[in-house]
Order: C-alpha cells, then sequence, then structure tokens
C-alpha cells in the first residue's frame, strides 16, 4: 500500500540536530512553519527568476539586478541543503533521495553557470524544486484525501494497464495504417510520426500540422476520432467510480470501531453496537466536507 | 457558507423608497416582475447594440440610428442607476458593492465616449452588465439547484485546489522543458510561450500555432497530451460525484424525524412512521430539477 | 412528459385506409415491417445519391445512370406521400405535421431541379429524410429507453438551462474581451468574431485559425481553456448521474404491484409482500438489457 | 454471451502434440509461461524492426543487420507457425482462425518481400501481431475484469447502437449543411469532405484544415462544437455508470448462498450466516483486483 505523511530521514542524535531537523523536516511547530512557508517563498522566486530568465530581451541593470537575486536564490538553496544535511542521521541516504536529488539539482546549476555562461536550460533545472511544494503540503496533511484517492486507483492498477496497452496498440497499430496509407509525400516520414499523429488525434489534441490528404487517410482519420472519443470515457470512468466509491464509503464512520459504510438511516454501528454520528445531513453541512477530509488524515 | 436568495442592500426608511425598493431589488411582486423583464430587455438591447458597434463597416443613417439607440440604452441605465441610489438606506454602500460597479461600469461608456470618441472597447465594457441576468434568476429562485452544486463543490474546494496546484506544476515542468528542448528557433521563445503551450495540448484544444518539431519535442508533447486524457478525468469526476451524491440524497426526507435515504416507492418513514412527502412526479414539476430521481419510478 | 410511441394521425375511416395505414404507419404486422425495410432501403439510397451528387467530377454514364436512379427514389417518395395522403383521416395535419413537412422536403428538390437545374443543394435537401429512420425506429420500440433517459434529462432542464445561459454569458464576456484586446489586426474583425473564437476555445476543439497573439491575449486564452476544461464536466455530470440513477432504479420491479428499487438481497416486495424475481447476476444474463428496457416502454 | 478465456483448437491426439499443444497454446505450465514471454519478445523485436524500416535514412551496415534480424524473426514465427500447425487436431480450423490469419499475417511479408523489394507496407503488416499479446495476457486471466465490463457494455448494446445511429445522421445533416454552405471554394468539395469537417468538429479534434468562411458556416461550427461538447457525454456516462454498477455490485460475494452487495466491513451474510471472504482492503492487496476478477468468472 501507498503510505503517506512524514517518510523523510531520520534526525541525527544530538539535541541541535534533533531541533534543527524539527524545523526543516517537520512542520508541526510554529519555526518548522514559518521554515516551510519560507521555503516555499524562495522555491517560486527562483521559478518566476527561471521564467524572466527565459526572455532574450532582459538587458542592462534589470539584468544585473535578476543576477544578484539569482545568485540570492541559490544561496539560500546551498545553505538549506546545507542545514538538512548537518542534521540528519544518515546525510548519504538523504543525498541519494528523491528529495535529496530534487534539493541538488535546484542549486548546481547556479554554481554550473559559471562554468558554461549562457547554458540557459541551467536556470530552467531548477523549476524542478517546485514539487517540493507538494512535500510541505503533504506533511501539512492537506493531500490525505489525495492520497487516498491515489490509493484507491492503485487497486485498478491492473485496468489501467490493460486500458494503457490497448491504448498503445491501437497508437502503434493506426501510426502504422496512416503511414502505410498516407506515406512520406503528405509529411508522414516514419512509423514513429504516424503514431504521433495517432497520439494527437486519439487525444482529441489535433494541432493540424499533420493532416491526412488522401480519401483512405480521412476514412482511418474518422475512425480514430471516433475511437477516441469513446475511449476518454475509460479513464474518466474509472476515477469517476472511485470517487463516487469513496463518496458512500466515507459517509459515516463508527466513533467506537473506526467502521464506515454504515447505512444512511442506521442508528448503532452494525460491527460494536456503539451509537452513530447523527448522518451529515443533519450536521452543520459546512463541515462535513473537511470533516471526511479529516478523517482520513487521523 | 455560500448563500444565496436575496442578498442587495437594505431599503431607505421612507414609504415611496420602501415601494421603489420592492419593484427595483426584489422579485416577488408584478411590478418587480416586470422591472426585472424590462431591464433584461435593456441589457439585452445593449449587448446587442456593442455587438453591432464592434463591426467596421456600418455607415450613414445606420450608424446614426445605433447611436441614437446607445443614447436610449445609457438613459436607461442612468435613471435606473439613480433610482437604486434613491431608495437604498446607504447608497455609498451600493456604490461600492459588487453589483453597483457593474452598474456603474454600463452607464459610463455612454459618457466617456463623448470625451474618447472611437474608443471603442468602452462599448464593450457594457456587455458586463450581462451578469445582471443571473442575478434576477437568482431573486427569482431560479438558481436554487445550482448554488446547492456549487455548495456542495465548495465542500471539494481543497481537493479541487490541490488538483489545480497539480495542474499549474505539471505546465510549469512541461512550458519549462518544452522551452528547453524546442527553444526560439521553434517558436518557444520564452518560458511562458511554453507554458501557454503546455496548456494548449494538455486541456487537448491544439491550436496548432506552437509544435514542437523536434523528436524529443514530439515525444514530450505525446506526454502531456495522454496525461491530459487521464486527468480531464479528475474534474469530471469530482463533479459527476457531487451530482451522483446529490441526486441520492436529495431523494425524500422525512417530516417527521428528518432522515434522509428513503427508497422511492416508500410511503411511511421506516424510521419513525410518519407519512413521507409524495415523490416529486406528483408535484409541481416546476421544483423537480433539484429532487428528479423519484419520478423515474412512476 | 414527453410521450413516445405511435404519435402519427389517425386512419381513414374506409376499409383500404385502414388497410394501408397499417402497412405504413403502423410497424406490427409482417406487411408493416417490410414497408419499414424498403423504406429505410429508399431513403439510404436516396442519401448515397446526394453523396455522389455532390462530386464534380462524375460525368458522362455514370451521371446518367445517377439521373435514373435519382428520378426512381423521387418516383417511390411521390408514390409513399400520395399513399400516405390517402389513407389518413385529415391529409391537411399530415401535411402540417413535420413528418409531413420532412417527407415534402425529400421529394420537392427532384421536380425543383427541372426548373433550377445545377442548384446542387437541392438534391442535398433529401438527406434530412434520414432523419425517418428514428421514427421507424421508435415504431419499432427500440428507442424506448432512449426516450426514456431523454425524459429523465428533461427534469434537469432548468440545470441545463442555466448551464447553457453561463456558457452564453461566458462566450458572450470572452468574446468581447478578446475582441478588445486583439483586435481587428489580429483576425477579431468583430465582437461575434471573438465569440467564434470563444467558442471552439471553450468546447476544445481548437481549429487555429483564430488565435491570439498579444500576451494578454494568450493569458485571457489560457484562461478560457481551463474554464472550459473545467465545466465540460458539468454536462458530463448530468448525464452520468441519470444514467447512473436510471440504472439503480430499474434494477428490479415487482412482478405483483409494479414496483422497483428493491435491495439486491431482498426476496419480497417491501410493498405488496410478492415474491421478487431473482437479481440480474442469476438470469440468463443475455436479456437483462433488453428486459429493463422493455420494462420502461410498457 | 461474450466468452473468455481459452478459446483456441483442440490439441492432437499423439502425446507430443498434446505436449506441444500446452507449450505453446496454454500458460499454465512453466515451460507455457516461457514459451508467451519468448513469444511477445519476439513480436516486440518485430515491432521494433517495422518501426525502424519505416526511416528512409538508415543505410550501410545498420541496414544490412536490421534485414539479418528481419530475417530471424520471420524464421522464428515460422517456426512457430509450423509448430502450431503441427500440433492442433484440425490444422485448417487453425489456419481460417482470427489468430491463425493474424499469425500468417505476420510471417508472410518477410517472404513477400523478396518478389516485391521495396514495398515498404509488407514490413508493416507484421505490427499487427501486436494483438498476440492481449491473447497471451488473457490466457494469463489479465483480462477477466476487462471482459467482465466489455460483457455489461455489451448490455447497453442497443443503447449503444442508438447513440452510434444518433452521431451519423448528425454527422451526415451537417456534412452535407456544410458542404452547402461553404461550397467548394472553401474546401468542401464533396458532401463526404463535409461529414470528415463534421466529425472534427462534433469530436472536438479540431485540425483546423477545414474551416467554415461565411457567417452562416461559423454559426453552424458553433452549433456543431457545442452539440459535440453535450453528447460527449453519453459514451462517457454509459461506460461510467457501467463501472460504478460493477464496484457496488462486485463488492462481496457470499461463498454459502451466492448473495452480493455486502457492506465492506460485514463479516457474516446477512442472508445465510455464512462467514465472507475478507475485504479486500485487509488481503494481501497485490491480488485484490485479479481476485476480484476471479469472483467475476466464477
Amino acid at each position: 500500500m501507498l503510505k503517506h505523511g512524514h517518510t523523510g530521514p531520520e534526525a541525527g542524535p544530538r539535541p541541535w540536530q534533533q531541533r534543527a531537523y524539527t524545523i526543516i523536516f517537520l512542520s508541526d511547530t510554529p519555526a518548522g512553519r514559518g521554515f516551510d512557508v519560507a521555503l516555499i517563498g524562495t522555491i517560486l522566486l527562483g521559478v518566476v527568476l527561471a521564467v524572466l530568465d527565459s526572455f532574450d530581451g532582459i538587458v542592462g541593470p534589470l539584468e544585473q539586478g535578476l543576477q544578484g537575486l539569482e545568485w540570492l536564490v541559490t544561496g539560500l538553496f546551498t545553505l538549506e541543503y546545507g542545514w538538512r544535511l548537518a542534521c540528519v542521521r544518515r546525510p548519504s541516504r538523504y543525498v541519494l533521495s528523491f528529495w535529496g536529488l530534487v534539493d541538488l539539482a535546484a542549486l548546481l546549476p547556479g554554481y554550473l553557470a559559471l562554468l558554461f555562461p549562457g547554458a540557459i536550460f541551467l536556470s530552467a533545472i531548477r523549476i524542478l524544486r517546485i514539487l517540493r511544494i507538494f512535500q510541505v503540503l503533504n506533511l501539512a496533511g492537506y493531500l490525505g484525501a489525495e492520497w487516498h484517492l491515489v490509493s484507491t486507483l492503485w487497486h485498478s492498477r491492473q485496468r489501467i494497464l490493460v486500458f494503457l496497452l490497448s491504448l498503445s496498440t491501437l497508437i502503434c497499430l493506426m501510426g502504422t495504417l496512416i503511414f502505410v496509407i498516407e506515406g512520406p509525400e503528405h509529411g508522414f516520414t516514419s512509423i514513429p510520426t504516424g503514431m504521433y499523429w495517432a497520439v494527437i488525434t486519439v487525444t482529441t489534441v489535433g494541432y493540424g500540422d499533420l493532416v491526412p490528404h488522401s480519401v483512405l487517410g480521412k476514412l482511418l482519420a474518422c475512425l480514430v476520432m471516433l475511437v477516441g472519443y469513446a475511449i476518454i470515457a475509460v479513464p474518466s470512468g474509472l476515477v469517476t467510480a472511485k470517487v463516487v466509491g469513496q463518496q458512500l464509503n466515507d459517509q459515516r464512520r463508527c466513533g467506537g470501531c473506526g467502521h464506515q459504510g454504515h447505512a444512511a438511516d442506521a442508528r448503532f454501528c452494525r460491527r460494536c453496537g456503539s451509537a452513530l454520528p447523527l448522518p451529515q445531513g443533519r450536521r452543520a453541512s459546512d463541515r462535513a466536507a473537511s470533516h471526511s477530509a479529516d478523517q482520513e488524515t487521523h
């Protein structure tokens, strides 16, 4: 099963390590929450800088200001990285963890830019760190319901795999067919190009950079579009069914034994006999949704 | 909680203010309903005029006729605005309210056009007033079921926020990647342009003004399309689950003990034995939309 | 409520009228069913002819063959029209009914083509008659479940109207905004053109014939796309909820009193105590779907 | 009813035929599973070769290496084909079966390429054999739940047919209308071209190779887009309702009396009192999905 909540490395043994660890890796103290806010702020600043960096026309003092801010962000990221290294029990394990690699990827570009000036993509890598926001939200318990949905979908992973396999097969066959039918003179230069067209068509994106010109090709295109129209219903149906099921199951939970799924008019838990909370319709309905969210996180 | 129904400002103390207020702000008298119809008519006329105004080729007497009608609409809006100002208890509060600002925005263009002739966008602002139609419908009780759906979705606001955050992150990352891969020579002149492409692709709109040309870019495009194909299921699933849940919950509620979830053909509450209200199919069908499921069985 | 089944005009009084009426307007005799098959065949031949007619390159003997077939179809349609006129009680009522107008529209082009040769669209009008297929299917009882779904959606007509009104307002506002932002130099020549762009974008069709060029226009486009992405969930949710509700309610019907909605494991009707039919999973499941369809129509 | 599981031809009478049959046609022995893996590997190699073959620029030693690999794949396919022929009771029945034709289509191109060199499409035919993967997965029991969903949709075949018929009629009518409105000077050269445009528009693909230019044509396009937006909800609703229904019905089935629909936390059948199997969440969740598939098939 997928787990959620705190899954970071352990804190080091010394008291200052414990204290720093609480601030950096956890978010249940005011200092920890403050650190989270500062971290998200710095990450967003880094994203804005990467975006501004991508524009060609910025020159003069403005460019130098941006440069300065970039060094600030790189400095803050480096400080944080060192701090994280210092307070965990096994630094190597943090360095090689997913978040450790993301953190490293976010500060390296600043230094590599000294060696390879003008490498615009270096700055862009930093944008990866935006993923940290999800970890912060997860620590703060905001992602509880989402993890639950993801783990419910995980139960359908076999069905999802079969769906993806069918989609891939369809794209392979249709891409090959359109390549055979239309050929290089209409832009379908190879089977992979045909597959690219099949993806564009079956997902109903329809850029229009590759379109069939022959009658047979147009017939095939119609078929692919209608099939795409039909199978878009499959992922939609899977997710909807899960959300509906989740909604029906999470309605009421026994305070005594924790079991869910009681009928809307049951007054006692059918497992342990404790009195059940009143149905949602009679509570302050304001709290209903957040309540079910809370239940999931505890 | 979101509230609906009458949420306007209070009426002034004098009798004529009370009377005028009932006509303008409420719609439970024949005069009030007549005012609403006239208001919607004037608004739609204003919209038609703004649309006609946007055409370049209208000249001569036709143009002068339009001008005349525009002055008529502006006059009517001004009259209505003054009337509203006169009959509320605190005019300043109305002026600064959402609807007060919309009303002002609808009549100002007519006067500003004297100062800045040819400013085509001024006339277009008036189209904003079309929103008033929703307020009129709300007063008339037509939006009840919709407010209920919106407030049910409001319970999922945390999940919607997480969905939007994930979508934004995906768009940021994909926009950056396509900018790094394709670069300015294929039209991806900056990271925001890349993000614009990512939005076009992930929502399956696919204008085709920006398309990847390199093999890596095409692979990324396929990934973005398939991901877009998958996550379109999420908002769909959320709304569907809410509508299904609403349909199941709203079926019938016992007048005696308040319990819901009675079967469509039950005549007595299975909890307290009180007679249940008749299923919807047998009530005035006007109110049918909010509890529709029952009718199907008869 | 929407009604379905036979809604045609009444038969005339004489025996041969009754007999002809049974053949032409009903389909519960072998002759009536044979007539239906011949009618659908002739309609499809007419459609194929209209399609072939639209090609420019058909000349010589092939063209003359097509011409001959067209006269045959026109002749058959005329014969049928006369027959229908002859056997109904009040011919004028049939002529002015929806189907009467469709039937007339299908045979007129053949004669008008003598007066206005080369009027290609005349032949195309005949394609309208394809709608008759639905009437035949309806008579044969094939549309029962569909009428039921349509009539269920009819219960949500208020919600659908509010949805359409919101969509129209959104399209008006966004079309006006893009016209103000982009202006005629980027192809947005008037507010209606802007609205056309808004429809293309919000429905995620994305032809690409009109695209924003300014930064502000692109931002607006992103907003419209994401909103379109979100509200596509609304019609989807409405239809899905209705189909789910229909499925849950139609599961089992008491043979004694006709009530539906019994729990999956109930063995006796909770209304009249008769034994219930076994749940679907244990019947010959082949017949399950058509069986529930039958239930709806009786 | 649709059947699934082993539906191949029967084995021949001799012991070595029985043994070979078990390996090739079944997958419940280690050797059978090994054969399946090798078969899928060879098929994927064939697909990769067909894809590489479609590129124009591959010459020299690389081309010769590909040629060699292609002969290897053709050889392996021939060997397998012969083996299959040898061990079934009635070879002619296998040859004319769906899979027999697919297998033949996959090895013929290799030999035909000797006669018609340069016929690029020959190699592409081999990609059809990718369908064999589904048969292998089916034998291994991976497709159980999918077959169940397909057979549930099969119950809605009448509704699906009516939907397809409505869609076809809509496409016919709209394609004819746009042809009449826009005509050949805007690219709508015939009614089928108009229908191709209607498919592109109604499925929200929107290539942009055919777009309306007249005001009336744009109005029609808006109508088609909005209708397409609405009716995309229908297949989505059908599939979702089926998945939801399947989820609700398949929750747990009593081993004693066969009744379904027990609550997730019930430990005993409410009908006969037998102990129920544990809920999915408490089993090794790895097997959960395939288990529910098993339940369906027994």
